[in-house]
């Protein structure tokens, strides 16, 4: 199991606001959803993850005695409060997208439904949740998209966002279709095959290259991929190739070769050469170092002889766009409807649905926002998948959401599976909703 | 204490390299050092962070029985990597610069010496751990230089990347000279004051705006800050000032309001005129929204009547350089000084020292990036933390970090402390260590 954080981990406003609604006696039912404003600059579509530890969150949030003892001697909090998070589990209804499912702005993909205090307190840890993954799979389904054939591992553990950015961008990655990653610990919680093979170091402890090559081949015969680049590129080439005679004695075969810098197209062309000629025809060239989707774009544009790629850095911090304009509003409360109005920040209200249609081809069409109890033709996004707290059906398992995430991009309209910003998707909101947005202005006008 | 990640966080490729040292039985003393290669575009300089929680990781790190058992039936290593990592506890020494040092490109803040395996295998997560912290830091050292004389919490957990992202986050702001945090996790475990007041949420689940800010108000008569762009901001602001006549009968003081959307220099001046027109001259203004260092500034040019901000998703995700170009490299092994020197990514050898040199005003002038034996003018920056892998001294606490963050913030020549890209800092690279260097390249070349 991964480990789990203190329910203490949420904003200080959380307690502050519960104790205004305990005061007043505030517990009727409350809807929010979770949407994204605005998609990133130069970004077609979003790919919903971070259900599955959304869901986990929900089912275990509780504060332990020494949470609230410690709650208690800020000297912040009334008994009334603190009585109230002693006995707090998440007792909601949720309705989501599945992972996996591609969405649009102003989509909610999770909705919450639960007495106030309860919908208001789960926030943080579940915009936390849902944010980073959704980010993660979002920029990794353009990687996806940019080479296809290719073996595609991430490589970003060391310079993700902490530990648990690294465990869960794997996740978000092997999702949108990655084959797999270098996180060893991403192998043992979520079964993502991992993949590696050396460092620069490991080339530079020996004092002869070719020697670190053999040394290496030898200690992991059923894994042979060597770095190629520690000092320069095709003069290691033609030692692999050197190595590979004699190594074939032993019935060792090098799996492939890996470059690191410099122009990695160029490299792979020169090095591919050598290979072949030295008889290597079935080495892989794996390439890595500051790869991103515009790279791969590029690299698949030359038709550059490598057969997988290392994706680190850019892509776990979605450099690009490291954020989304993501929130997790308020659309109803004791069965009225609610809209935010903040400049810039005007939500659409009340309980919501998304409607999308398909054309004759598979393909996405165009999506309905809609409300709840509206009929639209079209496949209902949103889903059951808690009620009173416990879950419906068992955690989909990360197999079928990248099952589902491949056939998602598949069914993309094909402007929108390309890297340059496409004409916006088609995203209707029902007459319902701007009726109701409407009213609710007026009333509060 | 924060949640312990296993120690199969990391690299796959750590244990292939393992595997290959353990075979040809190469564990003679290596020398790995951390630093930054490039400052990101537009940045002056860095701040060092994350030690702390680099040494608390060196200090436990271990393989439990399970986890061993894991690797094993992986099928992929050896009985003898089996053991290694069974037995496996970190030995090594560590020099460091102190937690709240500005660094600048090229200079390490972090050397381990120890056995080749000991050293290689802790490697990625101590690059995770030092990067983010110095990440974060360094951006909200700008935030602090840009904002001088305000309150500045950080809003950002929501959208860190992951829980310990948000966690880490906090600190490394509070050690760059933010006061506090919405983070309540982060007070418990580190002693960041909190902050938090209410959410647009709880004024709508309210009928009536002005009802909701009397509910706040009595519930937490302590901490009254109300958040006043739900509607209309201006109306809200009259409500308050209002309200504060009611309240003052009970003894109760509004202490701020809080402005989150639209523009907030023109918004904050039309509401400081309101609140003193109304008498409440003694109420703050907190905004928050979309901030970064350069909003900062921008307000501070217009001399705006805002007293404290909260900076969220910007900051804790360091939008414009979501990474560093960090490495953790092989300097030496045996006794012999190494160098890589792939294209774009070459390094200096050998063990290292800096030197920082002031001028009569106290300010930094130069650093010189020397062999740690050389003898130069100024302090040396490095300095033990580490032996044996025991601690040399406590713990440095956070606040004396936060101290040190102010003193060499203060230090710092006057136009690295601006926000526009200024002058390079000067760093020269000793002539000891350059010819080390050409030596090396001849012995390759």
């Amino acid at each position: 199991m991964l480990p789990r954080y203190s329910a203490l981990l949420t904003d200080l406003y959380q307690f502050t606001m519960l104790q205004g609604y305990l005061e007043q006696g505030m517990e009727e039912v409350a809807v929010y959803e979770f949407f994204v404003r605005k998609l990133p600059p130069g970004r077609n579509f979003l790919l919903a993850a971070g259900l599955e530890q959304a869901l986990q969150f929900l089912e275990t949030v509780a504060f332990s005695t020494e949470e609230v003892a410690w709650l208690e001697q800020t000297g912040r909090f009334s008994p009334k409060l603190l009585d109230y998070v002693a006995n707090f589990r998440f007792s909601g209804d949720v309705d989501a997208m599945a992972e996996g499912t591609v969405f649009f702005t102003d989509e909610p993909i999770l909705r919450v439904v639960a007495p106030i205090p309860v919908a208001q307190l789960v926030e943080t840890r579940l915009i936390n949740l849902l944010h980073f993954q959704t980010l993660v799979a979002s920029k990794a389904a353009r990687v996806v998209l940019a080479a296809p054939g290719k073996l595609l591992v991430d490589f970003g553990l060391r310079r993700a966002h902490g530990a648990e950015a690294g465990l869960l961008a794997a996740r978000a990655c092997y999702l949108a279709g990655f084959g797999g990653s270098s996180n060893v610990l991403a192998e043992r919680e979520f079964g993502i095959p991992s993949y590696g093979t050396m460092a620069h170091s490991f080339v530079q402890a020996h004092a002869d290259e070719a020697q670190a090559f053999a040394n290496f081949a030898h200690a992991q015969p059923g894994n042979v991929v060597l770095l190629i680049d520690t000092y320069d590129t095709e003069a290691a080439a033609h030692k692999v190739v050197a190595l590979a005679l004699r190594l074939a004695q032993d019935g060792i075969r090098i799996k492939a070769v890996r470059l690191d810098s410099g122009d990695l197209g160029e490299h792979a062309r020169k090095v591919r050469a050598i290979l072949d000629r030295g008889g290597l025809r079935e080495t892989g060239i794996f390439a890595s170092g500051n790869l991103d989707e515009f790279e791969l774009a590029r690299l698949a544009a030359q038709q550059s002889p490598i057969s997988g790629f290392g994706v680190g850095t850019r892509l776990l911090t979605s450099s690009d766009a490291p954020y989304l304009d993501c929130a997790y509003k308020l659309q109803e409360y004791a069965g009225r409807p609610r809209r935010k109005r903040s400049e810039g920040k005007a939500t659409w209200p009340g309980r919501k649905q998304v409607f999308r249609s398909y054309g004759p081809d598979g393909r996405m069409v165009g999506d309905i926002l809609a409300l709840e109890q509206d009929r639209h033709p079209g496949e209902a996004l949103l889903k059951p998948v808690m009620r009173g707290g416990k879950r419906l059906t068992p955690a989909a398992s990360l197999a079928e959401a990248r099952a589902l995430a491949a056939a998602e991009l598949a069914r993309l309209p094909e402007g929108l599976r390309q890297l340059d910003k496409a004409a916006p998707y088609s995203m209707e909101v029902a007459q319902s909703l701007q009726d109701l947005a409407r009213t609710l202005d007026r009333q509060h006008g």
